[in-house]
């Protein structure tokens, strides 16, 4: 279990693998994000995307996937998150791609009225099959401390 | 259709109406944030959600949901996103919870590099049935230019 004293400003953790299938980039779009571009290649052809791109909050909760697994694995005191900075969409993410990610611990802060917790916050950055950066964000998250 | 052009700084609208659903928040959560307070009220009890309540990303989902649909009604020239920012999650969203929103065109920017497009800043502000703000984020968005 992580608390908040095991955190290392500076340290980069890359971690996840997740394969975007057209299944999957069709059935969220439809339900959440019905733009023709999410639904499509013959309307995303005639814009940027040039093919079916999946829907950026897709991208998000694809990325929320990976965090959480690596969570189970590497493990920390998480009390939730108030929220995220500077979600950037990059790149297109196409069916077909598998995302991996990288997260990079840029600040640990003590809370000043709860001792038993304090928040850090976090650049990720989700990159697909050829290390392009697809999404980028700062996450901001609560943490425990370590029990005295 | 909606056009740069048509767009007035400081104009708000409320809309949409999406109902939340125990097996909706199940269902995301399993998928894409299985976080234990995310798919049980028994673990729910044990933190300051108090009871399930949906993925913050899951929020960001039904928000978008809400907005396309909008979009349909109002009708804009959109080219898509570069990104958001200064997203919050203000408040649990739980099932049993119906939504609405409410956007405030912050800034609107013709592109200088670009004469037939520009973009606008916008805070949309999620409420639920209690008109209790629940999520709030600024979106950065790209649109046509009226052509001339």
């Amino acid at each position: 279990m992580q608390y908040l004293e095991d955190l290392v400003v500076g340290s980069r953790q890359r971690f996840g693998s997740y394969a975007v299938t057209r299944d999957e980039v069709i059935a969220f779009a439809s339900r959440y994000d019905p733009q023709p571009f999410h639904l499509s290649d013959e309307a995303a052809a005639q814009t940027h995307f040039g093919r079916l791109a999946a829907s950026g909050w897709h991208t998000c909760a694809m990325a929320m996937a990976m965090v959480v697994e690596n969570l189970k694995e590497t493990g920390h005191a998480g009390l939730g998150s108030p929220g995220v900075d500077e979600l950037r969409w990059l790149k297109p993410v196409y069916p077909g791609d598998t995302l991996h990610m990288e997260n990079e611990l840029l600040e640990v802060t003590p809370s000043r009225s709860r001792p038993d917790m304090g928040s850090f916050r976090m650049r990720s950055t989700v990159f697909n099959q050829h290390d392009e950066p697809v999404m980028r964000y700062i996450s901001i998250a609560l943490v425990k401390r370590r029990p005295a």
